[in-house]
């Protein structure tokens, strides 16, 4: 299963967005996108877990849009002009990170196309704080921006274990099971996005904050499909592979089938 | 324990198959024997879980066997002899791989001498395609060129979560559990092939083709010395550790200690 | 959190011991004190399990003490010196190795300050060998030298999985679980030692020593929070990082968000 | 100057032969192509050297041809196929390796369209054995098969340290500079096929069989345009670079600017 | 020689600047200062090559600076009044980088403090393109944005082998050799800007964009010991190390030399 | 050429001394040995330079000695009975480390045995401390050992570039070139101690302690083919690889090389 390979055109339009400049602790998330597609070869495209094959999927992978490195108000603006483009082709936009930033692109493009939007946000870290030294755009800022524009009470989180006292506060009031979101969300059109610093670092040692004690593989794919499944699911985001920390290669790996199962849940509605 | 260390003769008969011509998506199996004899130097002798020591156990180390690389009858061919030569000195062979389709030489050699042979394929993958871009021998049909000789009936598989729709139909009928292998294989002679990405990436990232989702150690180690000592094993084989792959050397040493556990399995009874 | 940026002065002092002279495997212990303060900069000063924060704890880092290479005779004489000296300031040491033959040094320092002690040693080897191919210093000797100081009925074993038959003979008498530990030292002075071989591997492959089975994160440290938080600890060292091992830096992470909890939960009380 | 991004048409075919099953050392030469795409980001498309830039060069790049792994006799197959396509296309074959062997599948399409064809060798071996463990077909034979088909004296070799004595006896008599190669090919078709393991491990350490004692970047550089430009090159490889075993990136650098300096040198003309 | 060791006061007044944000291929300059302080404990204090000992040199190190990431203005501004400071004490500012931007927040304090000041420019690349995808602020454009302040004519460059045809036209004019430099800056107030990427990726593989061909470490080094002995240099910085991508470490033992010797260089006068 | 694989028995003996106790930076020499056995299967056993074969040469492996960690005095006890033991058998020690400390096992057995033996050293490092951190035996202090049994004025130095001031007014005294020391050992018996970081760390990655500004291949190469083959070398040592610095493997093969070079100078007399 090589992404690059393909060059069907499809429902879901996979596109890469290579950015990291706001990387806090360690940068390297921009080779992520690259890194899932070659790792995407190790794969099978059938799906033992949901008994579905990727080549029955409508999907397509735009490969990655070129961005600029340095003030990152540009990047995002080519971000959201991107996923305006994609919905506006009648395409659900699957974004492959990138530093987590880049959803604040993204979720500018979607707010004032899907009213009711809710965002189900899976990480490790709260990603609540107003600013990074100064900094109000960075990548452990970008669910505060989301939340400046959509009201935080339209936001749930999963894995959380990291943060300052006072995001914690906020966070507390926001996280759930995805059972929860499912019954939070019902028929409102979500966004999903995956941090995958979410999982352990046993797991997924490839990210530039890794935060030991988190998901293991299953729990997280698990957790995926299902909210995938019964949700009206918009858009998705999967970010934070930072693929050189991981010189074994199996962080690409385990991106990789993430994205495989998410696309094959997706499509198989 | 350092294998190489031990001049001694002994009933079961370790070598080394340094093979990975056809790995196809990363090579590195062939550094797989040696690396697990270095590595076997940070375990001790004795076994807390099985409360016996690898000193007490008859086995010798016949180190690496000089194979050609390229073509991959050969290669079989030799490995074929060595099996051969091992069971005419009436002892048991224990091959540490290289690559999985090592696995074919080994049981062409077994299937005349042991009638009613037995296969038990501890594996991530099915290995049940019928050829791999056109070529027949592969470490991804390894499994089928079995079947194609003693029929699939007598193979059982345990750990499988990776393969096409077309070898999950055949795969699903031979999955089984410790327990049933047990009931199914009773006095049979056995030959337990033991591709090590079973393992989960995170347990195990150093292999060619990991694969996310797998086996914990103790659950590996728990159904081999279990089936181990309840079944007629007749010869045994553990490949596909790339130990170049995992740079933290965790892979290797992890290899080592199921091959010491497997000798004491072994030779304890 | 980075220790090194404080300048503070508090009642639990942090220093470093960086030798590795005696490791029997593969070096490079030595790094482990600055590879823990380096990759503490990714982990937030706020524990969400303890509901505390370290900035509200009253500790400092006196960097590493230095240390001659070689002999290891006079680098005992010099942490016993130095932990000496932090006692005598009415403080409590809390050591970072390095490898574990460091805590001999420690223990010769508090075994006359503190009668009746105790020593709770989590481990993934007995260290109980009388001596290494003669040398009676080493890391793997360690619990047995501090056994001929305070006697073996003083000290206490947790996650021990591999050792001789004659050292698991020892061993077992002394296993016990953290309940059956609280329960025993009652009210004793205690020094906690925790080699962060443990760990199985995957969590923690940057140490010398790995030994595959073992604790994941959150079981090791749940059980160092509760100890902690229940018994009269005077003195703690966490030892065995070799952070070159582990090119992901994974394993520094998660020393350092042991030590920060081991931190946390001392200075709470 | 990112050959993937380009869509172009040209007369220069640039394409992958991404096999390394007969590698002796360490495999790992399939993931050569890709490497050098992506590391060719780097680099800009003016040559300061030439005073030329890759922009006006007519060429086009295929991206790999897909391979089997295992029996080398198909794969060669395919690369012949591969270049006679490109030839009956009147376009100029340029393909990056992969281990050596597959220079044999474009010499056996080359042989029978180019009468006269000469053959230009740089490497640090001869490549001149008979066999290698019983193998015809092997990177370390390939150049005594292609002898087998043009004759030794069709064949002039540049580097060379490494070799038995026997095939030294051979070499010497083929050992020429580049001025020799230009006065004894004159107007003949030359192909030339690059082994990089000609430079220096120094330079050039991702590579399954390096030799110390080698040439630098500019004399390996000097020696490839000033050849191309004097000659009548109607065919050319590069060969050998396996990315992974220089983390650094190093080396797929050096090989993408070895490639650059040779579609100018090609293409100016 | 550990920089950081050293609590003394002194003339020479080095910091780090950790910032990577403009990156263009692979970020990581930001763990440049911490690696050439780490690598610095390698190094003997005395220099036979200038028979000087940097205990003579009246220097201190302020250690790092500390930087936003994402938006480089406010990293500009940091860096810009860091070196007003440093000047305003009447000391002499030596920067580590960090990414080759950050030399431009030092170049505007100096500007207005030391007319006629001369910029002499070490590097591979001509960093005078105007924009990089429309971001005027990147490592790749710092000496363009440079030379807006100050005038082409005021600069020097040295080791110069990568450009656009556009770049190379400008670099053509400004290119010289060390005596070259001595002879037309006579007494002004000279800036040294040292890329460490004009050195081959042999004796430099840690950093972000490698060129094959450049210069050896004595070629360097000799450089600018001349060129600082003999001209009035009253600022210097030394940038571009990504210690990461060097899993070996040589490249931060090079850039702490460097920095040794032209600490020994400045001080000795 | 796999020296390991010699059961032969020969007049030079090789064995490897794999300490690295005292290592003052980085250890992992204890590695070398073991790694310059496997390198060398990348070599043929033909020397072009010397026009000679490794198979002519009468030499024999006897493996790695077993060397306790920790206090080196005992190590050096088992290294000076096993030269002695060697010389009793009328063949001549060929040392290979393990880290330089090593070499004073050897010279305390060979001092007695050849009167007016003379030392050749080459190095970066003078290794004329008195002492490091008050430790007498270390790899930083060794020749300075040496020189208090033998006296300084029988030895000389090559390649040296780094040492304090107090040990470079030693070290220049003994400075000498390769054709200064044949003329002035004439036919004394030699003992040649080659520390391999005498090479440029771009040569030579792989050792504890590079310094930049040294030695290419051939020029080591050429010294000290011409200084075996002029005098009466009667014992030497190749040390201070630690292979796991440098991933791509290049290091080891480099001594290696080295090893095969001098086992040629060495027999072919």
């Amino acid at each position: 299963m090589n992404y690059l390979a393909s060059s069907q055109s499809g429902k879901i339009v996979l596109f890469g967005a290579p950015f990291d400049g706001t990387a806090t602790f360690r940068p390297g998330a921009r080779f992520g996108p690259q890194a899932i597609r070659e790792a995407s070869q190790v794969l099978e495209t059938y799906s033992p877990n949901q008994d579905a094959d990727l080549e029955d999927i409508s999907f397509e992978d735009r490969s990655d849009i070129e961005l600029p490195f340095g003030d990152p108000q540009p990047v995002l603006d080519i971000i959201q002009a991107t996923v305006e483009r994609i919905v506006a082709e009648n395409k659900l936009p699957f974004m492959l990170g990138g530093e987590h930033l880049v959803t604040l692109g993204a979720i500018k493009a979607l707010v004032p196309l899907y009213p009711g939007l809710k965002i189900i946000h899976l990480d490790a870290h709260t990603d609540l704080r107003d600013d990074y030294l100064g900094q109000k755009l960075s990548h452990s800022t970008v669910i505060k921006r989301i939340a400046d524009i959509i009201g935080i009470d339209s936001i749930r989180q999963i894995g959380i274990r990291s943060g300052t006292k006072e995001e914690f506060a906020l966070s507390k009031k926001i996280m759930a099971t995805p059972a929860d979101i499912i019954a939070w969300a019902k028929k409102s059109p979500c966004y999903v996005t995956c941090d995958l610093d979410i999982l352990d670092p046993s797991v997924f040692p490839g990210t530039g904050t890794p935060e030991p004690g988190g998901f293991y593989f299953n729990q997280l794919n698990d957790a995926l499909v299902l909210m995938i499944s019964k949700l009206n699911v918009i858009g998705l985001d999967v970010v934070e592979l930072a693929p050189q920390i991981d010189p074994s290669g199996a962080s690409a790996v385990v991106a990789a089938k993430v994205v495989r199962e998410c696309l094959i849940a997706l499509g198989k509605k």
